[in-house]
């Protein structure tokens, strides 16, 4: 008995110090990847840039274009970002293009 | 030196597991975390939700609007997606609102 204990009071910190000290660099480096995250993570993937272009005259009396790219409709917006912000704690909403009248 | 390198067979492949396990778990739970990452790191975070409005009868003969939240005159498009896709593997691109003869 004497002996399991003895190892343990050997393993045991060098586990723990191992599990802490990994955990921080990995969370450290990890962080800053994440906060150069992607912001389009499905639209048009196999495209290089994903660009749109409307020309006033075709747009009617109102578009609203999605900028959080999580759209359905996408480049429409449709409400997505609702979900994305309340998920993230982000504040991201779209682009409305109108006429003045409308 | 005997229980020196005792202590070391029994103390390495524990520091060894501990370091390896700890660093999966946390990277699997940091690119769950990271792929539900912010799309705006920046603009106007005091606001609960950007959107922006624009007239058609005000916009002149050409617009492009930024969509990587990441240009300095947002909301308008300052090429900023370029760096960003750069740093993160990422494809965005702006919105452009023109009239047909611009």
């Amino acid at each position: 008995m004497l002996v399991l204990s003895y190892h343990l009071t050997l393993v045991v910190p060098v586990a723990v110090a191992a599990v802490v000290g990994t955990y921080l660099i990995s969370r450290y480096y990890s962080r800053a990847s994440c906060s150069k995250g992607k912001v389009n993570l499905e639209q048009s993937k196999d495209t290089a840039k994903v660009v749109h272009s409307f020309d006033m005259e075709d747009i009617g009396k109102k578009a609203v274009y999605c900028r959080c790219w999580r759209s359905k409709k996408f480049p429409y917006c449709d409400g997505a970002h609702t979900k994305h912000n309340e998920e993230t704690g982000d504040n991201v909403g779209p682009l409305i293009i109108k006429r003045r009248d409308a």
